[in-house]
């Protein structure tokens, strides 16, 4: 089995270091959020994450889960471990105060979340239903509706779910079919099916909060008919407490790859006279809502990608530092931990460079949420917003694909041992292998950046983000012992511009672009992590010269930032490459030759 | 499930036209390979792949293997289909006639082996362990042996194993422990443990035949202490038949993440006084023996690389052709298959184009495996040799590297339904994932091309590929339709020349450059592919000039080739400055800041 500890050390270096916690946690409304409490926060959160939820990793995989007469059991364990996560706060870590929440900055539940999913994935996918049905409730659902319902979903008593896929619209939510029939009072009656709903039925909490978008009677077709209801599985009785079955069946649940111990269900509504559900919002106006719960999936999916890789480097490590093989290739001495490998070294550190840049690309976007959340002045909350909104789709988008790499490449440095279960390194890479799928595949991620983020407001953002890119490299200029990191940045910033170029002058050519789309969310991807390890390393060297904390620690930052520059910099530049080549070629690809 | 056609055309294409089907044969030894009989043995294992082993593909990976009072249960069907396999003559397809075979050129079989190894891999390793045995013991043992054993191992009628691996012997055979005692008549008894010993035991054939390595009592530590036995389940009775059960047992089988078909076996050899051996060849020697069933093996590990990717490809084809999802970019049409989408069909023109990358490669290269073997002129034959011995490592690693990717992107394709097992695609993207490990992993791999085929011969042979590859560049130079590619084939041969003077001018670097070799195999593989597709666009483009063909098609594979240098001659180069820049941080980063 493998363990994990949390990297506390690198979370704290880079919330403090580069995503800015002392500033954050000096926002009206998130001053709670002082040092020692964060440090206390994310210790307590790490205990829990390495003594109960990881230990039950491997037990949800071999025993997945069962449908039973329309009941979905759930692995052993997850019950009690539910429980505890519950009654321990841990869903309302960033939720409203007024709800029940501890309203901390999201800042701060980040790195908490990236425990939750490196430890347990399949379970810890249940609690961050809550947090996004939390959001999007508090946007749109009518003060009786929050009164009602919110309570509970903070505090974990009742489950959420989100019921957006059916067969014949996955990514293509205009498609959707499902409708939703006025039976008067504001309550409406459901019909027809969903699938690929996680933890769409289970008897671990006393009833489960469905938000599911349908169709009303006068809806457009399209995604503008779509309209957002909540649907309960048991409906209230005059107390409050669930009392009557609602008309929602579990019918199936899938036999997939990984995440074994989260349930996929397809669920039939209204068979039996149609589903009882409440309208949240406006007519017509569901999707809208529903993305405010998709984008903070979207965010959370980006961190398990993190966080993945983070569990597969701990296993890797491990293992490459006790597996005696091989001679050195230098001096021939034997007895060595294959760790003194070049190769295996380069994997590893490959590994940790990566995990760094997607941690301080992650991090710092949560607190670009909290500012552009909470801070008093417009402008700069406006400018954090966008920032937000440009790179979300990359922050899902290359951390998935990111992730994916990482357990590969923990396999890979595993070998034979790797590809046995027993180990559980296989169980991480088949795990993620569905993080750049849901919530939107990697290519539904890059036509969002390219089309409704970069082109629509005609690269604006973007290049105030190219800016920033510079700002970094400039503190680098001329720097005694880092400045070949701001040449490094300095690049990434001119193939940024260029590239920025390049797509303005091609915007007429729409199927070309388009066929770039995902190198150009990779080239981006890349380069937002190039400026958060040059930002790293000059914050590494800032301590060092203080004489702050473990010089060989900093060191490694720095170098890790160095590895960063030599190996991933020059994949950003074939990726520009391609963008910039192979749209022409693939418009002009006959598809007949196939 | 997935259904599977061999791609007849595509192979006769890269068999005529890359690899010079014609030229080998003319071949002494190898005139039986005319077209028609080449065609005619093609269409037969097609129909072979796609009636009998693919339908059985998904069954395997079911049941999987069971290990039941030492004996190893195969899934339901192997045992037919591996009669009929071997009734059908498949194993001796290209094993020398004096034993049974047909001695058809490797050319011929190459193509074949795709056809297994894409219909059902899991299976398919059984019989591919019969023709490396009998490559080794033709080279190796003595005449009574191969009187005794080789009949039938080259019909089928017995198995074969390779007994390398033992707990503390993995990449690093030097640890090897397994000891042979001399019982007088070249007999020995063998002591000792084996692992991850693919088909060590079942119950589909009356005997197995396993080649084990060993030391011999006056055996020095390490490599050039090992020698090799063959070592069979059942000792032959005076009938040469099989009789007494030898002291080997199954004592357990790994629960791997695919390839579950394939039952891999923990052997205990001596646990009732010692197994009976043979000593092969001269005491001491083993490994080179060995090194020929391996080396055979690695070949075909490199062929599971495109045979897996051209079945990954064939679904994510299919699935892509028929699910309608979304609307077209351009024109807003709805109601259009995915294929429509331009990154759905960046993917999978990407996916065709390395496979034909692939399979440029390596059947070319098992043309040159003919030309080593039978061309009259020593020095033609000489250089042939030199090539293969040069490229295996990038035909396994590289290949096996690329038909990961392309399973991967399969399941992209897919969406969530890759995720879901029933698909079939997941198992191709779990069965995919031991190839870049067995039989030497990647790293393996590129620390032999680096340091025993390129730096030990300072780059020699290495520069003669990349005057062919510059001779093909020549040819392109000022076409009319083609001059692009003569340019992209010309950067790829200047990068490989500087790499190598590159690395010549390191050499002393051991430990800077062995941190990229993995980078360096990449890199020459893709350029490898570069070649190989200039080529394929000559011989489309001299085609559709004499008229010859489907001319959609031949424009298809024009196109195909720019996309690769659009896309994969970027990364060629983005390897080639990993290379350079990463050692040096690598080698200075303290092991400690991991």
């Amino acid at each position: 089995m493998l363990d994990y500890q949390a990297p506390l050390r690198d979370m704290q270096f880079v919330l403090e270091e580069l995503a800015g916690l002392e500033r954050i946690g000096e926002l009206p409304g998130c001053e709670d959020a002082s040092p020692d409490l964060v440090s206390a926060v994310l210790e307590e959160a790490g205990k829990f994450a390495a003594g109960v939820l990881a230990p039950l990793n491997p037990v949800g995989d071999r025993q997945g889960c069962r449908l039973e007469d329309g009941q979905v059991v759930t692995p052993e364990g997850w019950q009690a471990a539910y429980d505890q996560f519950c009654e321990a706060g841990w869903i309302g870590l960033s939720l409203p105060p007024e709800h029940g929440g501890q309203g901390l900055p999201k800042l701060v539940s980040t790195p908490v979340w990236e425990m939750w999913f490196a430890s347990n994935m399949a379970f810890a996918m249940l609690p961050q239903l809550n947090v996004g049905q939390t959001e999007a409730l508090m946007i749109a659902a009518s003060e009786t509706q929050k009164a009602t319902w919110l309570a509970k979903i903070v505090s974990g008593e009742w489950a959420a779910t989100m019921n957006l896929t059916e067969p014949q619209a996955g990514s293509d939510l205009a498609a959707t079919r499902m409708r939703a029939e006025p039976e008067g009072d504001g309550a409406y009656r459901l019909f027809g099916q969903k699938i690929f709903i996680s933890y769409g039925e289970h008897e671990l909490t006393p009833n489960i909060v469905h938000l599911v978008l349908a169709r009303l009677p006068d809806a457009l077709p399209g995604v503008k008919g779509l309209s957002l209801f909540l649907v309960p599985k048991y409906l209230l009785d005059e107390h409050g407490e669930p009392g009557e079955r609602n008309d929602i069946r579990c019918i199936a649940i899938e036999h997939k790859m990984g995440i074994h111990g989260s349930p996929t269900c397809t669920l039939s509504y209204g068979d039996d006279g149609g589903a009882l559900g409440y309208l949240v919002g406006e007519p017509h106006q569901g999707l809208a809502t529903m993305f405010v719960m998709m984008n903070e999936a979207r965010f959370n999916v980006g961190i398990q990608g993190v966080a993945l890789g983070e569990r597969a480097y701990q296993a890797a490590l491990a293992y490459a530092r006790e597996r005696v093989q091989g001679r050195d290739i230098v001096t021939g001495e034997v007895g060595l931990p294959i760790l003194a490998h070049p190769d295996v070294k380069r994997m590893l550190v490959s590994m940790r460079a990566r995990l760094m840049a997607m941690r301080g690309l992650l991090y710092t976007a949560a607190g670009w949420f909290d500012l552009a959340r909470h801070h008093p002045d417009a402008e700069v909350a406006d400018k954090h917003r966008r920032y937000v909104d440009l790179l979300m789709p990359v922050a899902k988008g290359w951390c998935t694909e990111v992730g994916n790499d990482l357990c590969d490449e923990a396999i890979q440095v595993f070998g034979g041992m790797g590809f046995v279960e027993e180990t559980g390194v296989a169980q991480l890479f088949r795990d993620a292998r569905v993080i750049t799928i849901y919530e939107g595949t990697t290519g539904i991620q890059a036509n969002d950046l390219l089309g409704r983020k970069i082109l629509r407001e005609d690269t604006a953002t973007l290049r105030e983000l190219i800016n920033d890119f510079r700002e970094t490299a400039t503190q680098l200029d001329g720097h005694e012992r880092l400045g070949d990191l701001a040449e490094a940045l300095h690049d990434q910033a001119n193939l940024l511009d260029e590239t920025s170029d390049w797509l303005l002058a091609r915007k007429a050519n729409t199927a070309e672009l388009y066929a770039g789309a995902v190198p150009l969310l990779h080239l981006l991807g890349i380069a937002c992590g190039a400026w958060q390890m040059a930002r790293l390393a000059l914050a590494a060297e800032a301590r060092y010269e203080k004489g702050e904390g473990d010089a060989e620690y900093l060191q490694g930052l720095i170098e890790l930032s160095r590895f960063y520059m030599a190996t991933q910099a020059p994949q950003a530049h074939a990726h520009g490459k391609t963008l910039r080549q192979a749209g022409a070629v693939l418009s002009r690809f006959p598809a007949a030759a196939l």
